[in-house]
């Protein structure tokens, strides 16, 4: 039975610290699915299907490694693609945090879903999304963040 | 002088967790007033009047329990009712940070109100009233982290 | 060439933590701008105005204490004061955890821009500006937290 | 039946920020005592018997607080003692963490036992007994953290 | 090729937390070694060859588990048993902030050694090892805690 | 009067974080001094005068920088040399946490002395003194995270 997992995010945007997890990620398992949750509540920054397209073009090389989009619960999520694990990068001790309390969640809904951290390389994980974003929105180059070069933001 | 405490929160839901915090702190204080808060800028995921009749039921046969709702500050509703404590559970060390300036501005507001800490136990504090929330908004059970039976989300 | 330091934050109030970070601050460097960051996305609880003109009232005779105001990315706005330096107070882990990313990403967009933490000392590091808000609106007084007198909100 | 709470620690030296948490607690519970835990594996900086004298005459005026030595589990002691309380005071977060294993093995030698937390002052908790002691050590004077004046170290 | 995790520790003792991680482990690696570092600065409070033995036969009818004693560093026992993977549980933040340093060394070591985190469950990770030899040397029982009954410690 | 900032630590061994430090330390003070402190109840693992002597050597050309080592309170060294600040460096949490009550026992004994907090680069930051020491005594190369080359440990 192949060892399949779910790398769960908003990936607003996907960057090099995400891409680390992947790439270590499959050393370990069989398949790596990058899934991007969609929540309605929550507006996103970069449209949800440009950066799915973003992302499957930096695997585009790499078979084991695919990019889907989902709604609602990860651990049903995981369940519809037969997924048991569930990956997770933690760059501090906030990340842990919270991470914590959602993988009991997840393990309630889905029990036997084995959530499995890996540590981002510290120069990748210095920077978070939610940083990346400001720079992006006021003008400033992300580039050095990214697997892939960021359009500037459409007025 | 009876010791009175009150054990504040938005209680969204009420959970198995604050359970256990009220029923020990029934061993430390002769009354417990529980007070689900307010907040005018935050819409609720349940209403508050369900919640207060839901957690009302639980303590049906605990006459030194009761439940308030309140607007405005903590310590204010503390002083009315007469309470020189407040009660709070903590989990982890988030917890801990996020309370330690509201109790300050709380005994800055009343002096003398004392906050009481409790250790929330390892397995009910696991999982979080944001996390049940978001397993019930997707039709997930919950029945397990909360001392009553929560009716699905009306559409 | 004068060691210039941009003391950047919302100040919404500006608080007696605030204010120790800059006397402190005005030891370490030559000049100090405090600088009130407007981001459209987050309403105020007070007007940026009032909180520059009320902040500048304290320094009044400090003359290398200035305030401004500034949009758009706070490493941006050092270069463009000529300021090689941020000032920031750190009062617990979080703050530390927040603060971190924050300066990785300042120092890609300004490269040479060294964040400079200075401990807030622990009485006026103990009530954070959201606590100080939260007492404000509901008639509290919190006079002893600011280096001003704060009018009742405007209804 | 009284409320009586064992207030544990090495009290090495006996702090103000530990007299603030007895004196909190003396409005808690009916009886407070402050014991000091004595393990032969660690060596003391100040005689066990020194600080239970000095630590006496704080509370010479206060028929609810006593002062005990105990050896072996703290929740030992507290069984015989005949108390359903920990009393401990938190300053920051790596307390919490230290405090948290602490507590559930309480629970288990004694169950029923209640570990109770209360915040140490912000100024009273910004100095510990370990650099109290490294301060002494070198002759430095410590009587702004102590509740007693400390007789130069004996060489 | 087979996926080799070791899961290194001083096990002083081996606790129902560390059999957790294993057991968790076993669904994630192919093979899992326990291994017992000896230090030699360090006095431990159980025989290291006594705890093998324990270990051993808890993992009795699980051939894909092996318990080994090692010295020197982790990174070159990984390698030398042919393990790509380490294998640690995380309890909590302090336990997070512990291994990250420890993991970039390992990495530093021996490149492409990739350290696997998984989540104590919350009941068996509330109390450490740490505590558990407190209460033992004071006569108390732990066999709730662990895996085995430990004898009363030789005096 | 020149901004003269004391950098204590026991610098056993010095690393490429401390170097990061110093050098950026050095574009906020006019003098730095590497103060080694000597602790008579810790063993160091590599001799005071063979440390001083090596990052003397990495400071051959920095006039700015001087290497020293002391006794006693870190506090009363600064008031001897005529520092009014001492520099720290962050990495992480616990690295906050335990430079704060420290910065405030040296404010206790040198009022006016402030401590100044640099954030150490995430690269250099990752791995601490405590790990090198634990590679390079089983024999592992260390080159890497020192500015010096470190001799092989005698026997």
């Amino acid at each position: 039975m192949p060892r399949i997992a779910v790398f769960p995010g908003s990936f607003d945007p996907f960057t090099n610290g995400h891409l680390d997890v992947v790439q270590r990620g499959v050393a370990l398992f069989d398949e790596v699915i990058v899934a991007i949750g969609t929540n309605s509540s929550k507006q996103r920054y970069l449209p949800i299907e440009q950066m799915q397209d973003l992302i499957a073009a930096v695997f585009r090389d790499e078979p084991r490694v695919s990019v889907r989009t989902f709604q609602g619960l990860t651990a049903e999520f995981a369940r519809e693609v037969g997924a048991h694990f569930l990956l997770r990068g933690l760059r501090n001790s906030p990340d842990f945090e919270y991470e914590k309390p959602i993988a009991y969640g997840n393990q309630h809904v889905n029990p036997g879903l084995e959530t499995v951290f890996l540590l981002t390389s510290p120069t990748l994980g210095a920077i978070s999304s939610t940083i990346i974003r400001d720079i992006h929105r006021f003008g400033g180059n992300v580039d050095a963040f990214l697997p892939f070069s960021l359009p500037p933001l459409a007025k």
